[in-house]
């Protein structure tokens, strides 16, 4: 058994959310967590109160993940609207940190089913994105009272990505990426 | 314990997808189950050769379901296309029926990221459900180069009704619908 101070808070948190991936939340319990990390409960106590602060942690971390995420896209706001959308939908193909945390949302989405908190979570991630989307789309010409719902089918056809099995090569998928967002954004709505 | 003639194959399968939403493949075994259904193991052997054929079970039982109702969908040819599309956009509302074969299917999605039977059931159920929508989609007057990706974009937004926590009205829901169908279905080329 090691010394409680070589796993940090996140350690904890990434063997939390493996398991949520592979067994559901359920089977996030410390003494599982403990086992198969090789350590004493102890080391769990020092860095959270109980079951439900390391529930939480899951919870923060991937909400500041996917939160940081657009952010950094409105950082990019030197490219057009046009540019971002597309970098948006190029996300999920982004190789492994993609799929893992495609793999970590998936498994939050299904514990949303039965839990508030992880449904609150899911809500403000969501609508974050959603309104992002949303802007962007205004601001390529898209009328506003037209851009929720071309919001929603681009965030569905983003999602959708990351879940939908495919054996697309990533030129194929830029290219369908391309031709998607030309359905989503009509040429005619495009000021530049 | 109850004798090994009062479940059916059916329950055993039954009970295993319930399994597998809550806690993952790897939690749908032979002794867990038993237990949970109050039963001896011997039962099990009544109806299966292993955990693998029950596993087979849980796939086909979902891929028949799955595409059953594709065709029955098939069979409201005398409504239009379009009415049809409306139609397999409202099917993720359907109550409680529709939420549980939702969460059965987000289980066995999970499940398809690390197992290759997994993964050829819904490689197989998804091709049929697309292809459906993009015959659709021509019929209603989509030229058929575009058909492939509106028939995407609508598949991912039907999958999304379903994964997307919200706290529509049915009636803001079928509004929606409708608004999205008529992006998916420009006027123009509609031929009624």
């Amino acid at each position: 058994m090691s010394s409680r101070t070589n796993l940090t808070r996140e350690d904890w948190i990434h063997a939390a959310q493996h398991v949520l991936v592979t067994s559901g939340v359920d089977a996030v319990r410390v003494d599982t967590l403990a086992k198969e990390l090789k350590i004493t409960r102890g080391s769990f106590y020092y860095h959270f109160k109980s079951r439900s602060e390391l529930l939480e942690g899951i919870l923060d971390n991937w909400r500041v993940r996917a939160t940081e995420e657009v952010i950094l896209h409105l950082r990019n706001a030197h490219s057009s609207p046009l540019q971002q959308l597309q970098r948006l939908l190029e996300l999920p193909s982004h190789g492994r940190t993609a799929k893992d945390a495609a793999a970590i949302e998936l498994g939050i989405r299904a514990w949303a089913r039965r839990d508030k908190q992880a449904r609150r979570a899911i809500d403000e991630v969501d609508s974050h994105r959603l309104n992002h989307i949303e802007g962007l789309l205004i601001q390529a010409g898209i009328p506003s009272h037209e851009a929720q719902d071309r919001a929603y089918l681009m965030y569905a056809y983003q999602i959708s990505l990351s879940l939908l099995p495919n054996d697309e090569t990533l030129q194929q998928r830029a290219q369908r990426n391309l031709r998607i967002a030309s359905i989503l954004i009509p040429e005619e709505s495009a000021p530049i």
